[in-house]
């Protein structure tokens, strides 16, 4: 039996951005160029006004010869559809050695010719929206390493930035940390992952132990989050993430202007003391020891003067720091977790 | 667009035993018939020695000629499998018209030749573990009708059979009542249902409110449960679940013999007041007014002298009746579901 892993991608990346004009639909590809510089060779665009992201436009020739290993399809067309008439360009790619990674709706076994074409080049199709088969059920041993997982106050509130960005601060901090991605774009960041939204969900927790393996005793996992305990359609998925990931410390994630949950017109959000509660009591389950180190609040929906008052009051209302990591560094937060890790 | 439903099985059943000689195997197949013998037509028995269920002996053309609609494979080999000796019956029975309908891990569709069968005659192959695609995202709305589901301190517990015996006792009591099946051996008995652990994990709530939609004020739905909120492993089923299913009332399940969490050896399991407490908390997202009626509890564990003094003490402990639904009636729980019936 094979060992079973995260789906897990080859970089460097050929961003495919195709004969889209508008930034909204390129945010995948913005997202990489962003998060993992380090991993983007270049961008195919095939019109002259297609987005620019700003790395080298390559072919598909180029990019193999740059040591490119995978096209990402780095755009969401309305529906997640793939465009018919990028199969040429993505049959090209496959045929060259690229392996084809899209979150798209659309299979990529869907692309005309393209399964045959990956059967006689070798490489891979990975649609990155499908969970890998076999997960394992999840077990609840304790293992090495420390872990934090972003929680939320509902669905798209800021928890994959606030990850990344709370990543990128530990290592600037000289902190061991690795950011694990739960959904497509993550995925793609991370270069590994599993859509844990997509798992069967008797493995749910299975899929989120491994998704953050055993690891040195002062290594940090920062854990992409998924929905919310108080998010009826998703707290399913939320409670297994929150089971599986062990986590030592959980950051509540926010949208200072959402009233009402995204996906339930009939339910407000609920309070972040009362939030903060919940996850705390379910996530002693797997980890007795785990804390709240503080809230992150996408502000961006405010009048630019209330935001620092926002976060302040906030603070003292519920003794934790509160951060905006879109305009402020996650400072208080890399500190909170030192004091943990010197525990 | 097609309308998007439970998976639905076509009575009356005959049960296929096949050369099974042991009972456990046949589990399947007796709990039909102790639990829906309006639906079972008869048993096919391949051999003399077969487990005999009490109902009567049909061949596949007895069985058509007496009005049967599906061949329910009623044993369980140990690992799930389907025997290849069966592929000639099974095909018989699909030949003649009977959908086939099974919970084995085995896909019926890997049965030499039954898919061509199928094609030919019209038929079905129902693999009852396998959800419905395109199961719709929860929506959180409030539907008409009550509910009442089963929550466990563990898997395994007798959720299950407290659901069918509670629902017996109802209707017995001339309250209208249905049960409602989670798991693939419910969905046989009840002729519908969605085996919910096999569901992507962002669809178990709106999978939990496919399986008991609105109905008549005055109904009662009975849901069988699935997990727990305190085991690790399947913990993200049960809230998807308990959202979903927005129960007015809940029953916690338990079985008195039990130290350990089933699948997860490292964790003991939670104290009753505890896990009546936040499976109340959760459960109020979605039906603020939603209250614990009772606690069932499977006794079979215990010396048979201390079974009275458990039910009782746990009884006084906590402040609700506390009933063995295999040894007693379930009266107690009736008579307070039909208080709230009353209000």
């Amino acid at each position: 039996m094979n060992q079973i892993t995260t789906i897990k991608l080859n970089a460097p990346y050929l961003i495919f951005l195709g004969e889209v004009t508008d930034a909204m639909s390129a945010k995948t590809g913005a997202g990489l160029v962003q998060w993992c510089p380090e991993k983007v060779a270049g961008q195919l665009r095939t019109h002259a006004d297609s987005v620019d992201l700003g790395v080298p436009d390559m072919t598909v020739e180029q990019a193999v010869a740059a040591g490119a290993k995978s096209l990402v399809i780095g755009v969401a067309l309305v529906g997640g559809e793939i465009n018919r008439q990028w199969a040429e360009i993505i049959n090209q790619a496959a045929a060259s050695g690229l392996d084809i990674v899209s979150g798209l709706h659309t299979p990529l076994g869907d692309v005309p010719g393209l399964v045959e074409t990956a059967a006689n080049s070798g490489i891979r199709l990975i649609n990155v929206r499908r969970a890998p088969e076999n997960l394992p059920v999840g077990n609840g041993k304790k293992r090495s390493g420390k872990r934090v997982l972003m929680v939320g106050t509902d669905c798209a509130v800021g928890k994959k930035y606030t990850a990344l960005a709370l990543t990128k601060a530990l290592n600037e901090a000289g902190v061991q940390a690795t950011f694990r991605a739960t959904g497509q774009t993550g995925m793609m960041i991370a270069g590994e992952g599993i859509p844990i939204d997509s798992v069967k969900s008797d493995f749910i927790s299975g899929a989120a132990e491994l998704i953050s393996p055993g690891n040195d005793t002062a290594h940090w996992d920062v854990i992409e989050g998924q929905g919310s305990l108080f998010n009826p359609s998703y707290a399913g998925v939320s409670l297994g993430l929150l089971h599986g990931s062990q986590p030592d410390a959980i950051v509540l994630c926010h949208d200072a202007s959402r009233q009402i949950v995204s996906s339930c017109a009939d339910y407000v959000l609920p309070a972040i003391d009362e939030c903060i509660d919940l996850h705390l009591r379910c996530a002693r389950l797997t980890n007795p020891a785990v804390i709240c180190i503080g809230v992150s609040v996408n502000t961006s929906g405010l009048p630019a003067d209330q935001r620092d008052t926002y976060l302040h009051e906030l603070s003292l209302k519920i003794g934790l720091p509160c951060v905006d990591p879109l305009v402020e560094e996650c400072e208080l937060l890399v500190q909170q977790l030192n004091q943990l890790n010197s525990v």
